[in-house]
């Protein structure tokens, strides 16, 4: 894959933009966000739900984390600078973004090692329930490390079935449900409060995760009464990448609970160098070795940030940013191969939308190569993911043109889009 | 804690530094190194084996990092910028400094978690052999991972003995035997390859922690025979505050060993996203969730200023700085309650020396009153790291003047020094 190669929008194959087009991003409440990333010229980035814009704040605080915090107060930097506490710290912020309460949530390691640390605690808990019930087709590493997790305790199981099969399997087996909240690939958004409860009146857990949901939707864990949850900071956190992963465990739950990674960030007294692990109380025993400090402290940036925004605000603009593209696209588009693959709803769906395409892959690189980056997602996905904090109306709205023009132009049919890179 | 104070070596109490000292420093073939690093004008930092000192081309490396790849070229950064071989080229990078061969090491995850992949991937392959055997007194969080293990295979169980006991505590009941190779608190340096013979004469596999080796001391880990290392990237490799770890597999058993955290990127094909994991071969089945790569390639400008360096004369500096600190204690301060807690001789040690005393907390944090920056350890002990791309004979000397004078004194008997921070 080459550089990013920005395309101005206004270039000549793209008419002017329509007036309510101007006039939603003239009357966006949030619009003044977008100078807050730094967002290079003319790029339509609808890739934040992969790889979030980098805050304009980040790279000073990575500095002063670098030179006036590691360079100058070197080792007393984990006191005097509360290193220590940030794992805490930007927890407690996150748990604001996801409806936890303070001290239910903390940042480590990530969403894969949460993953099995949670899944691993709630499966011990649940003694004589051997299955993890997932969905066929979630995020992979969740059921690879679903599968792990079962090679070294081999009276467990991992049972995947399809989402709308979720409810009517969940039995006296299973131990935990463990699913994502928004799709992945497709966007459709699962209803935590009714599968919790369903999965509650059968004796099992539930463990979710946010990835695709913290910083787009609405996520009202303890609303839910949600149990377990996991979620990822580089995506509409943008916390940079491979950003520290978070974790959320119910208050009512984390006494009962172990992680099995009990490393020594997560000991009552982890500076007492005591042989024999005894787990923090509360959510600081899902800590585990020690935290990667620079990736941390610029996942703070994106969460302050993200903090200054109303929620109800961002929903609405994910709604609006995400319909208007749909219907640009079914109006566009149709009869040129192209098929919505997810919901039609925005209640159903996260903030990001995809389709089928025979040839997504080059059509994704077609797009690229037009300053309009969204993921291919294999077999035959492209994803486009709308970020409240900085997409505009303007950018939705000529993504759309730009889509519509490489299909009737079939700008997408070269040999050279088929070339796959390692990571696409 | 307060904020370090820089201390002025040349300060009235301190006499002018004698001419072998001096010499020492003027003879010194590594001493242009220590202009690669920021350090504080004035401070004495012997704790490079708890947080390696900034070196100077990092901020610029993450100002890049966010700046052109995040900021630019964002998630075409993965393949662009090579984001995604930043792991494998890191672990190539470090193989070197710990005799391993190109595709013997991958970066990932913190030492802990990394610890926990090893030996959960080793007792798996060692059929009916139930003990994981370590010593007693081994680095806390080592304990802790085996301990954490065990609950989630209860097949299992840890043993821990003294180390002059490990020998011939190793028996056909031992799947693998898992040992820091230069303690933490005392430095002693246990005989790698004696014991690795002697594991595999009995079937047992060994898991090494070099966290306070790599960097310190020669690391031969094909030499020795190894099979399994883990190690520690923010210590003397300088790679920022909670840098990525790294581990060793022997190639030899790359492909008889799967770890149970297997996230994507330890798929042989992350990117296909199938729904059943099937493990990388060679290395990169051990890499799990994606690495914070702010941090790692931080860590990436530790590891290429270690290279630059001699490992033979990085070895004999270390011997130089920590006998000289040694012989200094040991004449100026006899007497005084301090008691040499770590191996006299430097082939059986690394590159840290610890001093038992009475109220070591108090007397670390007077030393860090008066410039000297050292580490308590629980219970009774102080620690001081020699790092020698950085660390200058006259610092060793200033810091043994320093001390005998604290004790002579008895500046260390102070109230508030006993006030304990959380982190120390």
């Amino acid at each position: 894959m080459s550089a990013l190669k920005p395309h101005p929008i206004s270039e000549p194959l793209i008419s002017a933009p329509p007036p309510d087009v101007l006039a939603a991003d003239a009357n966006d409440p949030l619009a003044g966000f977008r100078s807050r990333f730094r967002l290079p010229q003319g790029l339509i980035y609808l890739d934040g739900n992969s790889l979030g814009a980098l805050p304009v704040a980040t790279p000073d605080r990575l500095a002063r984390a670098a030179e006036q915090e590691w360079g100058e107060s070197l080792i007393t930097s984990w006191n005097v600078h509360d290193w220590i506490g940030a794992p805490r710290r930007v927890g407690d912020k996150i748990a604001r973004l996801v409806g936890a309460s303070a001290g239910e949530v903390i940042v480590a390691d990530s969403t894969s090692v949460n993953l099995f640390k949670l899944l691993a605690a709630a499966v011990r808990h649940q003694t004589g329930r051997p299955v993890i019930l997932s969905e066929s087709g979630n995020f992979p590493t969740d059921l690879y490390m679903a599968q792990g997790l079962t090679e070294i305790a081999p009276d467990r199981r991992l049972k995947t079935v399809p989402a709308d099969e979720i409810v009517a399997a969940i039995d006296d087996d299973t131990a935990v449900v463990m699913l994502t909240h928004v799709h992945y690939k497709t966007g459709r958004k699962l209803d935590m409060a009714a599968i919790t409860a369903a999965a509650h009146a059968k004796g099992a857990l539930v463990l979710w995760d946010l990835s695709h949901s913290v910083g787009a939707v609405e996520v009202g864990l303890n609303r839910c009464n949600a149990d377990l949850a996991v979620g990822c900071g580089y995506k509409y956190l943008n916390g940079g990448p491979g950003a520290p992963a978070f974790l959320f465990v119910a208050e009512r739950l984390q006494g009962a609970l172990a992680s099995p990674l009990s490393g020594w960030m997560g000991h009552a007294q982890p500076f007492a160098f005591d042989d024999d692990y005894r787990p923090a109380p509360g959510i600081d025993r899902f800590a585990c070795g020690t935290p990667p400090m620079l990736s941390l402290l610029a996942l703070e940036q994106g969460v302050d940030l993200m903090l200054e925004a109303d929620p109800a605000l961002l929903a609405a603009k994910a709604e609006g940013l995400s319909e208007q593209f749909i219907e640009a696209v079914l109006s566009r588009c149709s009869g040129l191969g192209l098929t919505l693959a997810s919901p039609r709803a925005f209640a159903d769906r996260g903030s990001h939308v995809s389709f089928a395409f025979h040839d997504a892959y080059a059509l994704c690189r077609a797009l690229i190569d037009r300053g309009v980056i969204g993921d291919f997602r294999a077999p035959d996905v492209v994803r486009f993911g709308f970020t409240p904090l900085y997409n505009r109306f303007v950018d939705v709205w000529a993504a759309g043109e730009i889509l519509a023009d490489i299909l009737l132009s079939k700008a997408w049919d070269r040999p050279d889009y088929r070339l796959k890179a390692r990571v696409t």
